[in-house]
């Protein structure tokens, strides 16, 4: 579970780290997955942490941050994974120091193997200490950042196109407001990291140096048009519901609007059947010999006008 | 009620604080909870204070600043605490000076009591002086901030969580109007404080180091994300309106489309009832021996066309 | 109706103010209220202001600026007054010089009373010079808006409890659009006194000493707070109104739906009636003996169900 | 149609204005309205200007830009003039030069004689150059911003105070729909031109000197005010559309229960009298010799209860 | 399909480039219309690509970046072509180096030759180097994005006048769906080139002379406002969505109102004729010789009355 990188990297056992650590020289790169905190309290020991970075990184965190301790800076990254459509959190954490680097992974399925088989074919690379490395890792997560929103994004496609050849129903409602919703949580979980590596790519910090600072700001960049582009999928989104708002309430419009006048149009012969079925003693149209017919045809001749009416004005 | 710190923490009467005043030897660290104007002027009177310093302390705030007076600085916060998921809000003041602190809290809960634990066993800290601790007090205001924070966002995706399920009563929707409007209440009175500590981690203060300035700007980091998490809470509650503005809306279309369809239906009998019950002598159809069979057999016939025609047309 | 402030304040006749002026022993403070465009001329005449800046002071401003003329420097204010809850404006302009102040008010009530007896009382704040007048009254400008948003925020929140006790009615809605239109106007009175405040704080002027400067950066700071408060109280009107309207929806859907019920069963006895209305020889219901009291209970039994079926459905 | 202006304004033909160019001696400033591009042609090559510079004043254009040559600085503005409520845009270009002032009209009615006037009447403005004179015309020109954003204003709050009194109809969304757009027109037209002012007053320019650069900055916050203004009315018009919404909503709502319940009231009757009009031969009431009013009476009762109900839960 | 120009330009093959490259003397400008992946890497082994730059280079791109590379700066841009009021997007890829200049173009329509015969025939041009080559390609792109969005603007005020003229149908609907999407889409594609161009101006670049970098700043400004107009049209289809849902919407009050109320009036000689044919024994008005007419009457007169009334309170 943890590697040592100098000439040709070793797997080295944590009790040992502390005499391996010559910046410089070597470069030590712990990664952990879901460690126990007395793993953690372990490897403080041996690296000099104080107790108060030991607990930050033992705590579970849902939003990124960055802490500037003596010896070490901790970077707090959410991962972002959409499967199925819906995404999933992870928190990733990557300890900064003079000749180690330390990451610690929790509920995030990617790995950094493919970044560690770059490294060790690379030697060049990990001359440039853990702050490259880190700044790697980083550029690594917006990768998977730009996969992540290109997932809903093709989502977000499919719903609109569904949306235009057929409209909304209730469920697709439903699903637009999941979409929306989770699209926000993604803003809200790396929103914060474009701050924290322009900040990185400014600010003087102990253990970043100079010709690294570049790389921080290129990745505040990335993770920023990524945030772009997810609150234009949050505004189509936005789009698409209004649109159905207006297409069903014109639906609506035209269904009432026929029906009702289908119902004004059949008014009329039970307003008049009504009338001639009256029980007055004197009417005298009820004793005629065409008396039936002949008010039968004026109804359906009034229905007629009216139907002919409605038909010209769009009502029916 | 009043505190000394040095080698070890002891309670000093008011009366005598003037005494003890020697930046860089003595912290002096008065708490006081509600106080009496009195007070505040007899504390003046030993510290230095400005009668226009004394007026302000007396007065009470609603929204966070910050003054700068000669050998002090004030700073107004309001903290903010969810119980039964309503805000109730309180002030916090700290007044920073050379080797003294004055904390006066108004209507708020939440004591200082675990910070002065940590300070009275690491003496060390209490080195840094009055402008350390401050910006210690306002990282401790910053995580009750955050709490306050995860109580309302577990309150919205709880009732997230109903509507998506069964869509919103007139007493969801008052409910959501309430957070929403408490939301919008939380950031105006927490937001003000981002600037405010911006300011002090940039501009030259006398009563704030230079070496202590990257907490406060870390404080300002820390209620802007809080603020930014508030708004994205605002803006889902925002979409929870709009789905179920546009839920209801089509559950409403369906429903009185069928209630049109299933009248329209019904129309057709009572206009042929209507017609064979007039009067008329010479209606023909009303002696045939299977006239009111053939009639009604029609109409259910015209009936069930309708019913059929309206099932595809999915207006029923 | 003019001042004059050295050791004793003294009024002096408008005609021989210029021999009063020596900037570092003399203040010279001229308050007008709307004056005649006479009066401005022999002032300026007085005090040497270029014709340029005579006919900018007579004219009727409504919107903040801020002219830097040789010599004087001219700040246009725009007061805000909140009486029986609609905001009326005036005009307050400001004309800092080196050792006299003019001040010009239209068709503001408030004055400036208790700032000039603060001054009378303590001559060492009137040895800082005209532009550190100008900033105290700026600062009791902020005061009086800080005021008026407070009365209007007690206004706003009037609203609220209203509308959440028992929904909005037309006249309602015409005093939400009211006070969110009188909020706009607010906005637009006093949100560039902000810019303007700034600028002074930081430019280089001739007018203003670089150590008063710190004042006018506070009186922007506190504009710019209560415009963000209006802003806020604009938005929760947005918020009241968008509740409104679906609180009023969903109770029309209510009432829509229950009478459209009703109409549907009451329907069928009228078309069951209509049936056994006709004329008809042979219809052998009719001369059963219990055939009345049959078809109306199957009739009533018709009704049950479906009431029970749409209560069920919550559509009743 | 040109002038020069020394010690007195003198016209000059275009074919000798390079002999007078002498910058710091004379100032040539050549007024064109809709020139043909012959002219502009012929007056480029007296000046000196690159055939690229020609090209680009000859061309129309409908945003304001402004495009820095060797020897030349071209600034674009966009006039706006409100005439019968509706507006209309014109192109000023304004060419400065060391020495010389190009001014190009194209559909603008404004002319600049005010100006010329006032500079010929003080020559010492003239000695400032032809930096001045040009930001001297762009403040004339937001002087027409704002004359054109207060007849915009007075026709917005003109429709505001009609719908306030009775609503709005089919033509005023129409006529606010135009207002909105307009606006929104005029802030495109008119926008970029603070960008443009703010940098000719921060940024080196050849043909700017240094000590006119604030005048630039003047007239970017100047056209920056009138920028806010129009955003608040365009904000106000959709506060109106809103307001109106909902009240014509509440209306709808209110005239739609009212005729449905009186549909329920009379749907008593109907079914009674349905019930009544049956053929059935055993039914008792039809013989009692009160049956008629009696059951008339029964109806009524019931009518007049439903009557009540309505009435008291403000149904009707 | 490759051009070398120094005195005179001159056709060279890809695999002759190395001997070419003298910065200063020659400028080589490759350009390449979706080149195979082998060309791409014969040309970088050329001009000494990193592996990591060739396999970039590769890649499809949708959303415009600029990466630094040792010896070469790569932009990357998206084309917008607007045809049958669709928008197309490209890519082209600007690869700027010491000597040299590399143009990728994929899926865009149009060429560069105008800007190369530009070239080619003011030599003087090409002395200033890739970078300000570079410029003029991005100015090139700049001027089609305007001529994008004058076509999408058409499109817009078309949509908007059939609007005002006759309101919108559900097909307009889609369509104004469809501009609004595009128009985000076109935001998505161009609106971090502002940022990358502005980076570009103000930051060092090995690649990019510091005389070249107002060229940068300016190609900003142009596409900024570009992207300012894109929104405004957003905002003006928002806006017609908006009074469009408000003008159907009152035009469907209006109608059901109209509805309702004939129905109300129909309803009145309903009842009266139901009742009127109750088969009560002793219903005196039957057997008057003029109970049918006065009847008939009276109910005609009812409403009379009834439409007068409602045409009165314009309900009909
Ligand atoms: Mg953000
Ligand atoms: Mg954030
Ligand atoms: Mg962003
Ligand atoms: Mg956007
Ligand atoms: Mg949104
Ligand atoms: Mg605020
Ligand atoms: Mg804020
Ligand atoms: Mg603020
Ligand atoms: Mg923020
Ligand atoms: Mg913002
Ligand atoms: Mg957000
Ligand atoms: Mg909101
Ligand atoms: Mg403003
Ligand atoms: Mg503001
Ligand atoms: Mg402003
Ligand atoms: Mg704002
Ligand atoms: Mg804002
Ligand atoms: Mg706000
Ligand atoms: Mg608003
Ligand atoms: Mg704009
Ligand atoms: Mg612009
Ligand atoms: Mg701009
Ligand atoms: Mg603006
Ligand atoms: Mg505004
Ligand atoms: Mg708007
Ligand atoms: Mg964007
Ligand atoms: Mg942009
Ligand atoms: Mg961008
Ligand atoms: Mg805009
Ligand atoms: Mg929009």
């Amino acid at each position: 579970m943890l590697y040592r990188k100098g000439h040709e990297p070793r797997e080295i056992p944590v009790s040992h780290i502390a005499r391996y650590v010559e910046p410089g020289e070597h470069l030590i790169w712990v990664g952990l997955k879901s460690p126990e905190p007395a793993l953690i309290e372990q490897l403080g020991a041996q690296l000099g942490f104080s107790s108060k970075a030991i607990e930050e990184i033992n705590e579970i965190h849902r939003r990124p941050r960055v802490v500037e301790y003596t010896g070490l800076t901790q970077i707090v990254a959410i991962t972002v994974e959409v499967e199925t459509m819906r995404p999933t959190f992870g928190e990733t954490q990557i300890i900064i120091g003079k000749g180690f680097l330390v990451t610690v992974r929790r509920s995030a399925q990617a790995t950094h193997t493919k970044l560690r088989e770059l490294l060790e074919n690379s030697p060049e690379l990990l001359d440039r200490g853990s702050d490259y490395v880190a700044s790697m890792l980083l550029d690594l997560m917006a990768d998977r950042y730009v996969a992540a929103s290109a997932k809903i994004e093709s989502g977000v496609e499919a719903v609109e196109k569904k949306f235009l050849l057929r409209g909304f129903q209730d469920t697709d409602v439903r699903r637009v407001y999941q979409y929306r919703r989770d699209l926000l949580r993604i803003h809200v979980a790396i929103s914060p990291l474009v701050e924290i590596c322009r900040r990185l790519s400014r600010v003087e910090s102990n253990n970043i140096d100079q010709n690294c600072r570049g790389y921080f700001g290129e990745v505040a960049d990335r993770v920023q048009r990524v945030d772009e582009l997810l609150n234009s999928l949050r505004e189509a989104l936005a789009f698409a519901f209004e649109a159905s708002l207006m297409i069903g309430q014109s639906q609506q419009t035209d269904i009432t609007k026929k029906l009702a006048s289908w119902a004004a149009i059949l008014a009329v012969p039970t307003a008049v059947a009504g009338i001639y079925g009256m029980n007055f003693k004197y009417m005298p149209e009820l004793s005629w010999t065409f008396g039936y017919p002949l008010i039968m045809g004026l109804t359906a001749g009034a229905c007629a006008i009216l139907y002919w009416r409605f038909k010209k004005n769009r009502w029916l």
